[in-house]
């Protein structure tokens, strides 16, 4: 699918991961058929991008065991789903594309030192991984978009502070191996919301609005507010996830992936039409709290509901701070 | 106390209402010993500011009969603490002037609709409460700053949404009524960071940095991106409640006020200096959880904790977006 056809620029597009990224720490998962019921209720409600699952071996990621279930699934019955699947080696890569995926996810990481210690290889060796990906793509002729999420983009648990001039030179590397999309993680959530309007505002300038993405994690509280400063900045792409579901692997107990559902109010606050029934998409946190009874869900829009004035146009006198 | 020595224009100035508001909704109360231990560990932390309790007849709201013991305290024990307290009406004024009060905070909603409901006095009645606070002060030569508190700022539970041009008028005729600080209150948990931003910086221009305050509660989870954009667009004073602490009388469940500590956090991360130790902050929550065991408290730095590589010029090289 051609890109500007996947992320249109002139609108803010919200992919929701809580189905992979959301899952990677969980005890319990929730089966293929509540999988499934998720996916296709919080389709129904309006959201269009998930992050489906993993290729990863099933001996060492059993809960993402489905992903080829689940992308089967999509192709035949929920057509209007943009699926991506994250791959971290080339044998995932090599499994993605003997699929209907929409996009295939690679991760880099901003510093040497994590790229070693979370796939064993140096920053150069991970993004061949993605020119490998590029090329493989378009040897078969298969339609998947390639997006690279850049790891521990605003600070580094083993290495600390990152440059925003390291991560654009990652950035610019990205592209040049051939990703279509990249993105800018933080990881650990060490980043507050100038720390990510300054980031998301260079990588604006250099690659434009349709080609970046910024995925927060609300470990310490800032994650709508970051939201807030990519979509400043011209970020029109963001990840969440439905209750916040996710964890840290650096901080145990933290809060996980940033609340999709207050970063979809947060959206209409600020003007955008992200096309989301809210009330609906609330309602699908029902499945979530069944099919994982062990953890805990975050987001305060599910507790409050939403204003009971606030009609489709409540942000526009405000728009374009 | 003068003004400027009570709130420097420079530095940030974050104020502890957890003993007030925090306490509006709560089924139990914490004792007068528990909040001594409250406040006290707190200052300890750096926290400087807080509102202590209200002026209310003991009958209606039993949680603030201890309101004259609590500033006696403070007057003896501990000077450094600049102690605020609520009055609704001319009595409560009255009973104010007769403590030690470093500031007493009236309310005047934005909307004549709910300035009806909430004190049974219009629009104007209730600025006059604010000329009497501040003519009964000047006669008894009390020392006391007498500030307003903007309900409904950012929309009306009975009204709807209320327009910035309204509570300009109304931030005005408060300052001509002798207030000397105004803020406006996002009381019902409306607004988005643009609306913020753009009254915050309205404001600002009509007055000035020094003079006006936000009040921010997280209701449906935009306190932090809210807490944010007004430090954007120049407020120099945030009230928040640690651990989130507090309720929304109109969407029952809702999360309370924004968390204290989460928004120290902030502050940091945009280089603002709050001479907070957030470890020493954090430890006061087990204070609040043993005075208030039914309470839900928020936060995701209590989670979390702070990024081991977080020092205090963290935020620097990002300040000023």
């Amino acid at each position: 699918m051609a890109l500007a056809a996947a992320y249109p620029e002139d609108r803010v597009t919200l992919r929701e991961v809580g189905l992979r990224d959301g899952l990677q720490l969980v005890k319990a998962w929730p089966s293929t058929p509540q999988k499934l019921q998720w996916l296709t209720r919080e389709h129904a409600a309006g959201v269009t991008h998930f992050e489906i699952g993993s290729f990863l071996p099933a001996s060492r990621a059993p809960q993402f065991a489905d992903v080829r279930d689940l992308l089967a699934f999509v192709k035949e019955n929920a057509p209007g789903i943009h699926a991506s699947a994250l791959a971290m080696n080339e044998r995932g890569i090599d499994d993605a594309l003997s699929t209907s995926a929409a996009e295939i996810a690679c991760v880099v990481s901003a510093t040497e030192e994590h790229n070693q210690a979370n796939i064993r290889r140096s920053l150069d060796q991970a993004i061949g991984l993605v020119r490998y990906a590029a090329a493989r793509r378009d040897e078969l002729g298969h339609h998947a978009l390639i997006s690279v999420g850049i790891a521990m983009a605003f600070g580094c648990s083993i290495s600390g502070s990152v440059r925003p001039s390291q991560v654009l030179r990652v950035v610019e590397a990205c592209l040049a191996a051939g990703a279509d999309i990249v993105g800018v993680a933080d990881t650990v959530g060490f980043a507050g919301p100038d720390q990510v309007f300054a980031l998301s505002e260079a990588i604006r300038k250099l690659v434009g609005s349709g080609r970046f993405l910024v995925h927060l994690h609300d470990t310490r509280g800032m994650g709508i507010a970051n939201a807030s400063a990519a979509l400043d900045a011209g970020c029109r792409i963001l990840d969440g996830a439905l209750g916040g579901l996710g964890g840290c692997p650096f901080a145990p107990g933290a809060t996980g992936n940033v609340v999709f559902e207050d970063m979809a109010f947060l959206c209409h606050t600020k003007g955008f039409d992200t096309g989301i029934d809210m009330d609906a998409l609330i309602r699908v946190r029902e499945i979530q709290r069944e099919a994982m009874p062990g953890e805990t869900f975050h987001g305060a829009l599910a507790r409050s509901g939403m204003p009971k004035s606030f009609g489709p146009d409540a942000g526009s006198e405000y728009r374009g701070r």
